[in-house]
């Protein structure tokens, strides 16, 4: 048994300038940006929603910008796996997480566990 | 003065059946689908995400695959003027909404309030 929930949405920007970007969205949705403090994370910014069951974030990104939706699951490959069954297609591995495919076209990741409501709303599945 | 939120995520699929489309992110994200009743409705599949604050939808859509942004405001064309103040650009009016294209590419569209949630979270702006 493995658990898995919608973490949130990503917003995938082409730029140079991660701050500018991250000003855009934080004021058309009126949630204010906030720096991640892990070094690894300089490629992010976080849009503080206030609550505890979504996260949305802008990112620097090489390809063309995009949003995306990530899946948090406490067993990234059984959750992998469970969506491969629905139709989705592996992509690669990137870090800690897993980047896929949907059979509509639109890529998507598989992380860890983001978001502290993960234990009260994750959806359960039989391995 | 007008207001404004997010209102959720719409995950747009070039597909012509709609409703493999939308089984699959129900099962991908652990909502289940739910047909909108209304004909005009019909390229919309609901996910059911048992909240009152944010709306996710399957649509079905002729251009590339792609998720996009709702914002939902109880004055649209005060909306559009705030976003293009914050260097967005109007696309065009479809049907009730406004479909809008972000500095960093993202298309994204200004609809009318969606969510019960609206009036205790939205954000007030001075027009």
């Amino acid at each position: 048994m493995h658990r898995s929930r919608l973490a949130g949405f990503i917003i995938d920007c082409n730029t140079d300038d991660l701050d500018t970007a991250a000003e855009f969205w934080g004021a058309a949705l009126g949630y204010p940006p906030k720096k991640l403090p892990a070094p690894e994370e300089s490629n992010y910014v976080r849009l503080d929603t206030g609550g505890e069951n979504l996260h949305i974030e802008v990112q620097k990104v090489d390809h063309p910008s995009r949003v995306h939706v990530d899946i948090e699951s406490d067993d990234i490959e059984a959750e992998v796996r469970r969506l491969e069954n629905l139709g989705a297609r592996r992509v690669g591995r990137v870090r800690t997480w897993c980047v896929m495919e949907a059979p509509t076209g639109q890529r998507f990741c598989v992380v860890r566990v983001q978001n502290p409501g993960f234990d009260a709303t994750a959806g359960r599945w039989e391995d």
